[in-house]
Formats: C-alpha cells, sequence, structure tokens
C-alpha cells in the first residue's frame, strides 16, 4: 500500500495469469503486447510455474519478469465466499497480495469479478471514508471516453455511497486523462413526470454544496451516456450494469444488422469492398476489447479486472490503464476529497434538517 | 369502458391532435396514412376546430372523421397536477374522456407523458387489483419486437407491482401478436456477484409458483433485450426508462460513426452508392417511429402514447397499435390474470411466511 506516485520508476504490476476463459498464454501475450507497445513496467505474473514459466521464456520483451507459482486457480462458478475461505492458495489471492505487501503498485486479473472484488476487498481494505468500493466502465462517446460507475460492485447504492462514486470517479477520470476538472452528472430519469428517486436528489444536492470545486452538471439521462455529455455518470450499480449490457446489445444488434446489408448481394459486397478501410475502424471503435479494464475504486490499491473473455489486444489495454493510474497520485487525492466533502456534507445535512429539505448524506 | 371485444366493428379511436411537437398537420397525416394503408376506424379529433377542421376535410380518406373543439392545449412543461387542476378544457382532458363515455375505443396522443398518464388514471382508473399503470416499449430484436415495461411510468416497483407488469405485458404481447404463450423474463443483473435485488427474487418466486400458466424465463440481463431471449422484459420505471434511452443512444453513436465511414471519401461514397438500398432498410430498421407508440397497461380504457415528436409515420404506427390492440380482449385477460394469480400468491405469501424464504408478494 506503498504511494506509487512518490515512488520513481519502475513500475511493478501483478498479473493474474489464471482463470480467465482463454487461457494464461492470452494473458502472457496481451502483457507482451503491452511491453512492445512500449510500457515500461516489470511483471510479476501468478499462476502455474510449469505452464508460465515456457510462455514468459519465449517472449524475449518480457526479459526480466517473474513467475509465482500458485497451486489453486479461482473458476468462473466459484462463489466470493467459498474463495475467501478456502482460496489462499489461489493465484488471484497472490496476486493481490503483492500489491497489498509493497511488491507490485496494481494488479490486473481476468478472473471471476465478484471473487475478484471479495479477495481485494479482504486484503487492500476500502480507503477511509468510502463504504464499498465500485466498478467502473469506459465508455465510448463522440469525444473520447466517459468512465460510468458503478457498473456492478454493489446492487443497491445509499446516497452518501453515490456522493463518493462521484468523487472517486472524478479523481480516476482526471487520473486517466489528466483533465483537471472532470464533468460529472447523476443518472436520472428526466421526463417531466418522473423526478427520480429521492435519494437521487438528496446526493446531487450534497454534491453542489459539499464539493463546490467539483464540475457537477446535475442529473443525466441514458442517452446522454453515449452522447459524452459529462466525463463522469454515476450511478448504482443495478442501474450501471443494466445499461452497460443493454447498450452493448443494442450496439450488437445495429452490428448484425449492418453485416447482413453488407453481405446481402454481389453489389453490396463490392460496395463494401470500396468501405473495406473503413470497416475497419468502424469494428475497431466498436470493439470492446479497446475499451476493456474495470477498475475497481475506493480500494487501498490499485486493482484492475480485465473481462474475462478478453483476447490479448483486450489484456492489453487492462495492463496499460493500470500502468497509466498507478503512476498517479490517485488514491491519496479521493481520501483527501472524501475528507474534505464529508466534513462539509455534515454541514449540509444541519441546515437540511433545519429547513426540513435535505435528507442525512452522511459521506 | 366498454368492452371492445365485444362489440362488431365499426371501431372509433379518439385522437388528441395538440401538444406534440409538430402541430396538428403531422398527427392528422399520420391517421391519413394509416387510414390510406387500409385500417379501418372512424377517427374523432379533438383540438382547435379551426385549425383541425380544414386539416381534416382537405384528406379525402379521412371522410366521416369528426373533430371535437378543444379550447386548451396541454404543454410539454405542463406538471400533471397543474394539468389534473385547471386542465379540463384541454384537448386531452376531451380525448380521453371520449374512452371513459364510451364514445372511443382507444386514444392515441403526442402530449405530455406525465399529464396524459395523470388526466387517463383520473378518468379511466386502474384495472382492479392494478397498483399503477405501465408504460410499454417496443424493441426492435432479431425474431421480431421484445415488449420492455415500465419504461416510466413508476420510479419504483414493489414486488407485486412487478408481478402485475409480468401479467399486463403478457396479455399485450399475446394482444399484439396472437403468441399464445408469449416468454417473459424479469430483468437482472447475473453477474456471479450481484444476485439482484431481493424484491426481483420474490417477484420471480411468486411468479413461478402463483402463475403456472406463464411461461416464464426467470431473470434476463440488458443485452438480453436486444437479443430478443423472451417476449416480455419486466423491470422498474427507472431501470426501464434508462435501458431504452441508453441503447437509442447507443445505436445512434454507431450510426454516426457508419455514417463518417461511408462519407470518407470518393471511394467510400461509390462504396454507399452501391449499398444505397440496403442502408435504407438499415435506417429503417433503427427508425424509432416504427415501434412508436408506447402503451399504457392496466387502466379501464386503452392509451397510446405517441413519441412527442414523431412525425407522420411514427403516428400512423400509434394509431395502428392502437385499433389492433382494441379488438382484442386486452382488459378483461389482464382482470381475470390478477385476479387468479393474485389469489395464488397469497398462498405462495403463507408458504413463504412459514418456511421464512418467501416475502409478502400480495398481488
Amino acid at each position: 500500500m506503498t504511494d506509487p506516485s512518490q515512488q520513481s520508476a519502475p513500475l511493478t504490476l501483478a498479473v493474474d495469469a489464471m482463470g480467465g476463459d482463454n487461457g494464461p498464454a492470452v494473458v502472457v501475450d496481451g502483457a507482451a503486447q503491452a511491453a512492445t507497445g512500449g510500457l515500461s513496467a516489470r511483471f510479476i505474473f501468478f499462476g502455474d510455474a510449469a505452464a508460465l514459466g515456457p510462455l514468459v521464456a519465449e517472449r524475449a520483451v518480457l526479459k526480466g519478469a517473474e513467475v509465482r507459482h500458485a497451486e489453486g486457480v479461482v473458476a468462473m462458478t466459484d462463489k466470493p465466499s467459498q474463495v475467501l475461505r478456502r482460496g489462499r492458495d489461489t493465484s488471484m489471492w497472490a496476486a493481490v497480495g503483492a500489491v497489498r505487501d509493497g511488491d507490485a503498485q496494481a494488479v490486473v486479473s481476468c478472473g471471476n469479478t465478484g471473487a475478484l472484488m471479495a479477495v481485494s476487498r479482504s486484503q487492500l481494505r476500502t480507503i477511509e471514508g468510502v463504504d464499498r468500493p465500485a466498478i467502473t466502465a469506459l465508455w465510448p462517446t463522440p469525444r473520447g471516453r466517459t468512465v460510468v460507475l458503478d457498473v456492478g460492485a454493489n446492487v443497491e447504492a445509499t446516497e452518501a455511497e453515490l456522493v463518493q462514486y462521484a468523487i472517486m470517479g472524478e479523481a480516476f477520470f482526471r487520473a486517466l486523462t489528466g483533465k483537471e476538472k472532470p464533468t460529472v452528472g447523476l443518472l436520472n430519469v428526466g421526463a417531466e413526470e418522473l423526478k427520480g428517486h429521492e435519494l437521487i436528489r438528496s446526493a446531487a444536492r450534497v454534491l453542489r454544496e459539499a464539493d463546490p470545486e467539483m464540475a457537477f452538471h446535475g442529473f443525466v439521462e441514458g442517452d446522454d451516456i453515449s452522447k459524452g455529455t459529462v466525463d463522469v455518470v454515476v450511478t448504482d450499480g443495478f442501474t450501471g450494469n443494466v445499461a452497460l449490457k443493454t447498450a452493448e446489445g443494442a450496439a450488437r444488434l445495429v452490428a448484425s444488422w449492418l453485416k447482413e446489408a453488407l453481405t446481402a448481394s454481389l453489389i453490396t459486397r463490392a460496395g463494401a469492398l470500396l468501405l473495406r478501410r473503413q470497416l475497419v475502424r468502424l469494428k475497431e471503435r466498436m470493439d470492446p476489447s479497446s475499451a476493456n479494464g474495470g477498475v475497481f475504486l475506493g480500494l487501498n490499491g490499485l486493482v484492475v479486472k480485465s473481462h474475462g473473455g478478453a483476447d490479448a489486444n483486450g489484456v492489453k489495454s487492462a495492463i496499460e490503464m493500470a500502468a497509466n493510474l498507478a503512476r498517479r497520485p490517485f488514491r491519496d487525492e479521493v481520501a483527501e476529497t472524501i475528507a474534505r466533502v464529508g466534513r462539509r456534507a455534515q454541514s449540509v445535512d444541519r441546515r437540511g434538517d433545519a429547513d426540513g429539505e435535505v435528507k442525512a448524506a452522511a459521506v
């Protein structure tokens, strides 16, 4: 739990090489691709040494990487509670432990999300003032990327947790892009008849009053995510998870229609040929692996979840994101803002009690 | 509140011609297009007679249509409570009143959704056993259409309301398509670490035990909507509204990328020319107006909300849907199923209380 920002390079990344859908070779390949792409970091791979040793050795660009043997593997079907009780011999446990012990500044895993969250919370603990960690997603927009959180760490969020998500998301976006004042919106339904849950309205009021430094935009609606209306969209894990998967489904449907259109006849195939280069670019833009890597925010250590089905390119994206974030003073910034806003939120509370408008929002 | 199924034709439709973003001409045009397309129904248009009279008179296909003057118009910014108090002179109020009075078998309006819901509840009342009405959306899939509800009538839903939505959605899909046993799913998050809200799990149990006639699929995830995994997707109005708008946003982003690809250069423009016919078809498939028409389920009368910004083609879709549903014994089916399932749900409750597993779920 050292602060990576206060260290000079070199950076060390812990990589859980087991537990993904595509086996350890894809994970090692992703690391090799990141290294080839110029990433200056040392890797520690965790998993079956007999399998990993040769995979690492045969990739010259991974020279200097270490393999640490772990007997157990967390399966996608393992329950988090099982892993907490009986998973201390797994590659996931050991990889997260390397961050706890200061051997690495971040960990990347393609394994079971629920287990990774449980193992991370157990070993790294949450930042003081953070009730529960959240998971981020990067969402493509015409302007770049929007961060959405929480996309599935917690089914429900209290008002205080939404405020914490906003603070963590803002710091995350800043660390990722360097933008000094990321804009933040709370996901809501905007139709006149629906003014949203009471707790969302209270969270908005606390953010507006207790964190005046934040560029808080107010409410956004579902279609604002893909528009890029704000840099950070805050919501509970149920809504965020449904929104993410629904959008993926809609994009896939449009892609399947487009494929039908392109392959309908000889003439359309000729047209597709003329569009070839642009269609490759379109496919890349729609490729979720370019935005792979859900970051667990709110922990005393950096944990990046790569999609279980990620290919080497997806693993590379997750590793690059981990390295990018590990070099920023991200954790301390969150801790300071949470503490500052928490104090102010209590005074918003007191005034709220007095005029009967604002509900409790202890951060 | 006569039962349209027990009447022989002709069908009469009440059309609120005011309050849409594009004015009354578009609404009258939509009705004319439906009539030209073979719809056999009589129209009663509600609104400013001075404007509507000539619009209706100049369209020969609308011969026999009636215009009823209403002085007031509900604006998009009017609050539902205002309209309830002071909106009795509006075209919306009068059009819904025509269904209440048995002058028409359904009403179509492009106006303010919240006001239309309030006016409809006030005049038509909910079906016995239905706590609150829900709003449907039709969602394109590779297999046809999936119905999603609620997409915004109510921000939150109790367990009993989710059960009612499932019953109403099933009957709606049957009325719309003739499919005897529509499949029904409850929207949830499926990741291992997230087992969804307690109330969704209880609603699933009640549906499974108390309505064995229903083809209940269990839980579905966000991407299942566009896949067409089930015919009817049930969720609360907050999640449904976010999912709908998020998917629209994602589809629009992909469409904008595709447009960029097609217009990038002279060569890609030539390619686009070869794809012309298929691209028109793709555009039609992505056109939300073909699925226009949100139906208010759970009322003693049929109310169809057309999108405020709908063009004539969109209004036509909404009118056709209204006519299609008005000819089916839809309301009675919902009332009977709600009563039957309600009795059984109480016995699920009692057993639940006994074994401590199932929570209260009075339908």
